[in-house]
């Protein structure tokens, strides 16, 4: 097991990572201040590993509450996080409760606002079961639910007290949703650090082929990438932002196309195609390492267009993205492979061609 | 006008106390950031008070953007903030947006939750109304909704960035809500300050006659102490619990009657005598000082009993109430007249002596 710090002053907690930690009572036990844990979790994960975490929380006393909720992001929303503030009200779950969020990103996102917002807030921790999950969403405190009108608009900061990442969970992983966790991967290497992303390059395919050990150093380089950005910024007012590549045209894509359509990390991956293309429009990467992003992303499988979604559908969807400053668009671009920066002064030209390309491709 | 500060390190904000205050677009200026200000209120303060307030907000070049909500505590809840949340995205608010809060208690919670939420939290001013919300709910900021199975169990806490506190809206205030806002402040008096109760003793009458000055004193020492005490413990985890005093007797009655039957303030005041009688029976307050405070609420025209609940139906209220540490009740008692401790060791003989006095009242 490795151990990885998000230093945030009294707010920090640390994210462990390894094999069968899911089982690892003293792993929690930390954590657990009153009489009751309230594990949130699905229909897929409950079968395979509620059993194993809820074992591991009763040896330290404490009494179990499951709550096992539909899956899929088509669920994020308003009337599942009722279920868990009903459940958590029917078995008298109080302030001191801790919440543990287990499963992927949609969990950890519904959970976390949940415990933000149950009694103006109770503590939580993060049992990341996807890649995606394990390399972005658990860590940095966002959670949120969709409103019908855009994805994420409703959601508050609230930092775990502690990160679980088993990386024996993803031997179960559908390869679908592997493939879509390697595209926040690859993110963090293009945003941040380009080893890490000639790292990913070189080993791409023993990743989609789960070697433990190759999947253990992409999930912490990936952690330690977003801690320090996170560190810098909690609440993305400035550096943060950078880790949205790909999102602004992402979230439009999976809102466009209705949510649960599209996994997040493949919208992801055609956003980071097209925004990869508009850097180089503004003078950013060249057009052979436009093509080295299209080509890494379409070795790991994953999509690096949208097509169906017209430029102007585009920008409808994306003028209520939360990211748009003051009505002027903001965009995260890539200055080079392995460093990206934002702008907000991107011509409407520029942005027309990228959307038309993409919508040709 | 005269100005507090709520001492909160980087969160720290000014509570602005005077006559005709929510006209001076000077006092709101300095919170806005974006080019749009959503101005959220009722259809009972939106007659007086919202183009006032629009116009001093649009001097500064804002668009205001008007959100008016049916009035009452009935409609705190999640259909009424959901309204809140449409609007700001049909009308494209933004994470720059500020949301002004104008009105009474459950404007500035549910308008206060709105802010926490939104886009993962925006920033807001308190513009109180009501003389409960100037000398309580305005300042710390608690925000919230109900939920059908207990009050304020969702919610967030999330600091204003000011809060204007206009002496002037309460000459409108209905008589009866004059009297609920009276019992937070004979609260702040009894829990911290012997020299402020007998202040309000000696001066009743003339709050309820509405001296200008004299209100402004009520609210500006009222204001101090609950900065002092948010300034200690900003989530309630040590002293700031002592500020619900009569809270935990007052949420059920106020849960029991069924939301909207009894004002906010109303309950707390009965809460406040059946707690007086409970830290009576524990060995505090003597049988006089007991009377010295019904005598007290009595002339502010509040209610001190709860009659048509029965001690079986108080104790299942309160169960669920969120100050239940760890499934043992906890109470704010009263050591004295102006000294208030927490106790989680009351008998349940002294409790049920207790509530079947008041079910005798």
């Amino acid at each position: 097991m490795q151990t990885l710090r998000v230093e945030l002053g009294s707010r920090s907690y640390p994210i462990h990572i390894g094999d069968q930690l899911i089982g690892r009572g003293e792993l929690y036990s930390p954590y657990v201040r009153g009489n009751r844990v309230a594990v949130v979790t699905n229909v897929t994960v409950a079968p395979l590993y509620l059993e194993r975490t809820a074992q591991a929380l009763a040896a330290g006393g404490a009494e179990v509450v499951r709550i096992v909720l539909p899956d899929g992001e088509a669920y994020k929303n308003w009337e599942t996080l009722n279920v868990v503030y009903d459940r958590l009200l029917e078995t008298r779950c109080d302030r001191q409760t801790t919440l543990v969020a287990l499963g992927g990103g949609v969990i950890g996102d519904l959970a976390g606002f949940a415990a933000a917002t149950y009694q103006r807030g109770i503590a939580f921790v993060q049992v990341p079961t996807t890649l995606l999950a394990q390399v972005d969403s658990s860590v940095g405190g966002k959670t949120a639910i969709n409103h019908p009108r855009g994805k994420n608009m409703i959601g508050a900061f609230h930092q775990p007290l502690a990160v679980l990442a088993d990386i024996g969970t993803l031997a179960t992983l559908p390869l679908r949703e592997l493939r879509a966790g390697l595209a926040e991967v690859i993110k963090h290497g293009l945003v941040r650090d380009f080893e890490f992303f000639e790292w990913i390059e070189t080993n791409i395919e023993r990743l989609i082929a789960r070697e433990p050990e190759v999947l253990a150093h992409a999930v912490r380089r990936s952690c330690e990438i977003k801690a320090e950005i996170v560190a810098l910024d909690e609440r993305e007012e400035g550096p943060r932002a950078l880790l949205n590549f790909g999102h602004t045209f992402g979230h439009a894509i999976e809102t466009g196309a209705g949510y649960g359509v599209w996994l997040h990390g493949e919208a992801v991956a055609a956003g980071m195609a097209m925004a990869a293309s508009l850097s180089h429009r503004l003078g950013g990467p060249s057009e052979a390492d436009v093509g080295r992003i299209l080509g890494l992303l379409g070795r790991a499988g994953l999509p690096v267009s949208a097509p169906g979604i017209s430029p102007q559908r585009f920008l409808e969807l994306m003028s209520v993205d939360k990211k748009a400053a003051a009505g002027r668009m903001r965009f995260v671009v890539l200055e080079r492979l392995g460093s990206a920066a934002i702008r907000s002064d991107v011509p409407s030209s520029v942005l027309d061609e990228t959307l038309d390309r993409a919508a040709r491709a």
